[in-house]
């Protein structure tokens, strides 16, 4: 049929260009073996691609390779090689975290380079139409400040408090009202794709993008905050669980016969190691005091850092044990008291995983601040929004905006990065 | 292009086509309902579809709907819904169960049927290649005895002892090598795809597919015999981990303090719940004078099983709250002691897992016999043999077979099943 011919061996053309497109848009920055590798595609289909999307200005090339690459940037006697990116003009990806306390925004382009990022306080007892509003200010000061057109908007990622299930729901009727109110809300000022998930979650995707899992396809998270809870990447996604409740490490139990916890368990590591627990342990009301006690060398202090490591460790290795994990990343406030954590951790990992789960696992603090799950809904935008995805997807600007006067002002809001 | 779009559009419904046969091929028999739902075509385009692929006989059409639909199919007042499946004559998968105590191998066709099933015991110090013999004899044997064309082979799958990684191999040199004799050893002779996974691993498809798990995206299973070990299925995909031990949970502690075990951990599940540990425990011998004793009612006997019932329950808790899963199964020797092990085993789950992990878990025991790992090793093969997948995949026979009179005869083995 060579008539019929050129269709299909355009379109055979076509998904190796959106192979490519895809790679870059997922990975950020790769030099051209990185994404040989990646694309499975030969070195000489791969360079005709690359020279062609050049051309197009659909990519772009970078002087060093300073991204995710790391040493690999510089090949043999320090000749630095070139990475890719994608145009960083073919998009914006917006990511929010309507987190307890604190409500962030922040927006990459597909290069997945950060052009903005600011996040304010907020209460506890703050109701979630509150957070919205004072994202919805967020997003319109950031774009004003750093002159963004969100017109060039692709998707919005948002991170939110509590379980949210595979398809982006919950099956408690209040929660997904909750989690309706944030994606309609934001759907109908934007216009774009809005992908909502749990915050603890995306901090997790966020960690295993720009973070300290970077480049990796298994990783495990666990925030030691108010809350103990964690996520996972694996395969080199996000997991949910069938009820969007995985990565629940806070509530393994540690002691059987230990207090009940607010989850209906018993004895759950939440109970021992929520901030709030070691603030009870060490006596003192702030967690600044625990971290500068523990620098001065308190050993009431350093004892209860240590119990609170091994106990952490215990868990963690129950985890690693079922799915095998390259690293963990440890974050949360409880992170910051460093080695004298991490140390009795690692040795409780080490004691409790089988030989070959602990073969080559790293276990690493957080390397994310304050943006961590906003990062993480920026990857959801970068990886799901239709926007973005299919060939041509030429840099230009899809989707309709909002005026920013049609943003509510904010003047009670505390900047917090 | 009015040219050109012939090409494309015929591309696209080809893609439409290999897609419900691609979710026939790994679900077995479906409804036309189901199959729309879970393709996500329209009912005028899947039915459309349908209909060419029966008319090419790629399909069939199945009186009543007797597979995994279970209740669904029959629609309301009892009028049998058909069900639809590949064409049997599509093509056959091999399974095969390399294991400790003996070798299976079980054969199915693209419709999911299992043609072929055998099995016989072989000593724990026999070499590979040894299983490796008695398993190309007994495929020998059942494709005589069930005149079977092994010219339709379309690959197989393969369980071994210990872990494999995600690239079908394995980092510790040794244990590489095994892994290539087999591989290569098949490809040689069958010239079909070969895959080799963990055959506990394979056993967790096997009853994710076939058994307890039927029809389920995220499954545990855990097998307890002389070891502990287990696997995941997690959206619908066996999940290996980084370094091929995903599901290591007879390796999860259950007391820090406790004895020592081969792993390199301390107080490992497995230690407490293997059946060489529970025939200590119980002061016999074999594993029937267990199962017999707790007929009979012994106390001792029956405190040791829920006791044991009790430690695995806080092991699955744990790994409950990690990956969140719709079922765990539980097979191996031990899962023979039914609701005297599964009811302390489910109370400790609900005591030990948080509200939304625990919700709508079902806890069964395993549904296969001595074939699940063959089994899974079919699943394998349906799921990732070119030969089956690419449109048109007529219903022929490809690739090269030995002649039966290569294969060695085995007349020490004890058949099994």
């Amino acid at each position: 049929m060579p008539k019929d011919a050129a269709g299909p061996l355009r379109l055979l053309r076509e998904t190796n260009q959106e192979r490519v497109l895809t790679v870059l848009r997922t990975q950020g920055v790769l030099t051209r073996a990185q994404l040989t590798e990646r694309t499975g595609l030969s070195r000489a289909t791969l360079s005709s691609i690359v020279q062609d999307l050049l051309a197009a200005d659909m990519l772009t090339e970078t002087a060093a390779n300073a991204g995710k690459a790391g040493s690999e940037g510089h090949r043999g006697r320090g000749r630095p090689v070139s990475g890719l990116t994608l145009n960083p003009k073919g998009g914006l990806a917006l990511g929010m975290d309507l987190g307890h306390r604190f409500v962030q925004v922040t927006i990459a382009n597909v290069a997945h380079e950060i052009v903005a990022s600011g996040g304010v306080t907020c209460s506890e007892r703050a109701p979630w139409s509150r957070r919205l509003e004072l994202a919805l200010a967020l997003v319109s000061e950031l774009a004003t400040r750093h002159q963004l057109s969100l017109a060039a908007l692709a998707g919005i990622g948002v991170g939110v408090v509590g379980p949210v299930s595979e398809t982006g729901g919950h099956r408690r009727p209040s929660r997904a009202t909750r989690i309706e109110l944030v994606r309609d809300g934001l759907t109908e000022r934007f216009g774009v794709p809005v992908y909502v998930d749990n915050n603890t979650r995306l901090a997790a995707l966020g960690e295993a993008i720009w973070g300290a899992g970077a480049g990796l396809d298994n990783v495990l998270y666990l925030r030691l905050s108010y809350g103990v809870g964690g996520g996972l990447v694996l395969g080199g996604h996000l997991f949910s669980g069938a009820g969007g409740a995985a990565g629940e490490l806070g509530h393994i139990t540690v002691d059987p016969a230990g207090p009940r916890c607010a989850c209906g368990g018993r004895g759950c590591l939440e109970r021992y190691v929520s901030v709030d627990a070691i603030l009870e342990q060490c006596g003192v009301r702030r967690f600044d005091d625990v971290l500068h006690r523990l620098a001065e060398g308190d050993p009431a202090v350093r004892t209860v850092i240590s119990t609170a490591g091994t106990r952490i460790g215990q868990v963690v290795a129950a985890a690693c044990n079922t799915v095998n994990p390259e690293t963990v990343v440890i974050g949360g406030e409880l992170a910051l008291a460093g080695a004298q954590l991490l140390d009795p951790l690692r040795q409780a990992v080490r004691q409790h995983t089988h030989t070959e789960v602990r073969q080559g696992l790293r276990i690493e603090p957080a390397a994310l601040g304050h943006d961590d799950a906003a990062r993480g809904g920026i990857a959801l935008v970068l990886r799901r929004s239709p926007v973005l995805a299919g060939y041509p997807a030429a840099p230009s600007a899809p989707a309709p905006v909002a005026s920013r006067d049609q943003l509510p002002h904010v003047p009670d809001a505390q900047e917090i990065s």
